[in-house]
């Protein structure tokens, strides 16, 4: 896998970069960008994938987050993934829905067709990007997975999919339960088609109420009150049910006066990278 | 003058609200960014002004310079106006250039026309603007202005013409003396007309050069070594020979390998927050 740099830009002590590259699951060129912190020069530091939510790409979080100051200070790196495959050659909905195609790939593997040529974000994201990530750049295999609304659904469902390659996993304003919300019902219709048995491996509830993993990674999840997606598409309240009854790890905080906005991401980031940092760097007993 | 609430959204907590009133002085409806901090659910707080570059609006700062946490814990205000008039009738360049007509007011009062009718930003933010906040928002009349590029040549004009008016005076990437640059050469031209005399009211290192005020605001400023429009546009060699020759108390801090972007913004907003904090809050000898 050959990498194309497309800038490099100095913030902090660290560099924020933006790098292309053909990805072989999604058979299209797909874009990321990374935040290498200072530490970085020296040593290997572990990683924190965030996955953006329906219509954003790579860039909205390294512009708008304000997370790359306490990134740089726990020598975290951050790495960005795009929201779904782009090109010419790529599918998107017929009628240009935000919530379908192009910057909503859900972070499924689609069996379905136009979708399943290209669109095979949950292989890209827990497979093929961290492969890359730790071949090219210098860090650790340590990784912890955050994201927003759609992005918190699929860094939810990859971390707990995923257990045993996430040391922490966190989430602002996700979606839930996809399998009970239009956004998801919608999206996991047309990327996995009408069997609903299809749809359960990538929800987070039915992830936690089917949990048999030992290695639990502990969750964080913020969600504001005043969202406007907020319960109807997000269903908070049965994941907080969910992790009561089975007895999962997770802190779900209802933030009072809070939209869906990245005003809202920027305004509890910093809780979030100390919440990964003290998993990140802990010493597993094994 | 009557306030039209566009938003309001709670980030860290504060208020973000943006706002559209008529201006006398432009003659058109004006869109500004006022972000209050808790502090003034209670008492009134200071006020720092932040003027933005070519091509912004009154948006780009609140999203991506991630100055509001900073800005709730100092207890400061931050409003941010736009970079020029707006709307139907108002003049723009003939071939839409990015650097003269509308996202490219320079912050002067134009006497040419088509643009003497509506550009008339320095007005704006030196008068009509600071005494609309002041009668509408729980603030306080202790001001300081800091902007970038184009905003940051501004914030240097508007501070050393008003000393009385700002405790204090920074700048980002700044236009330091845009009687001799080429973006400054067009702009000048176009809204004062030939006479080269005209231009140098708003010329900072002129206006350094014949001062005579008693009062000198302290001004600090950050530039990047690997700004793309370093040095042509921005002779920051002129403004630091400037103040040494004339003895102003500014800061000029060369910062090695950022940019021109946001990112450098972000990177050091924390640091000019405290700088002018310690001047809004300090006690005047009088």
């Amino acid at each position: 896998m050959s990498l194309k740099k497309i800038s490099e830009t100095r913030m902090f002590a660290g560099s924020y970069q933006r790098h292309s590259h053909f990805s072989t699951v999604n058979q299209c060129d797909m874009t990321f960008g990374i935040f290498l912190p200072q530490a970085a020069k020296q040593t290997k530091v572990p990683v924190l994938y965030w996955l953006s939510g329906l219509t954003c790409s790579d860039e909205n979080f390294m512009q708008k987050a304000g997370a790359q100051r306490v990134a740089d200070e726990l020598s975290i790196a951050i790495v960005t993934p795009d929201t779904s495959p782009r090109g010419e050659t790529v599918a998107d909905d017929e009628n240009g829905a935000y919530d379908l195609g192009l910057g909503a790939g859900f972070y499924v593997d689609a069996t379905q067709a136009p979708w399943a040529k290209h669109y095979q974000m949950y292989s890209y994201v827990s497979e093929e990007l961290p492969a890359l990530i730790e071949a090219e750049f210098p860090v650790t295999n340590k990784k912890s997975i955050s994201g927003h609304s759609m992005g918190g659904h699929g860094a939810m469902s990859i971390g707990l999919a995923n257990p045993d390659s996430y040391e922490s996993i966190s989430a602002f304003s996700p979606i839930t339960n996809p399998i009970n919300c239009a956004w998801g019902k919608k999206a996991l219709t047309a990327y996995l088609g009408d069997n609903e048995d299809a749809w359960r491996q990538y929800d987070s509830c039915e992830l936690i109420k089917n949990y048999s993993a030992l290695s639990k990674p502990p969750m964080l999840v913020d969600q504001g009150d005043a969202d406007e997606f907020f319960p109807d598409q997000l269903l908070t309240q049965n994941l907080i049910d969910t992790v009561a009854e089975n007895n999962y790890p997770a802190n779900i905080h209802m933030q009072t006066g809070f939209d869906h906005s990245y005003f809202f991401i920027a305004s509890f980031i910093e809780e979030h990278l100390r919440f990964h940092a003290e998993y990140l760097f802990a010493e597993k007993i094994s």
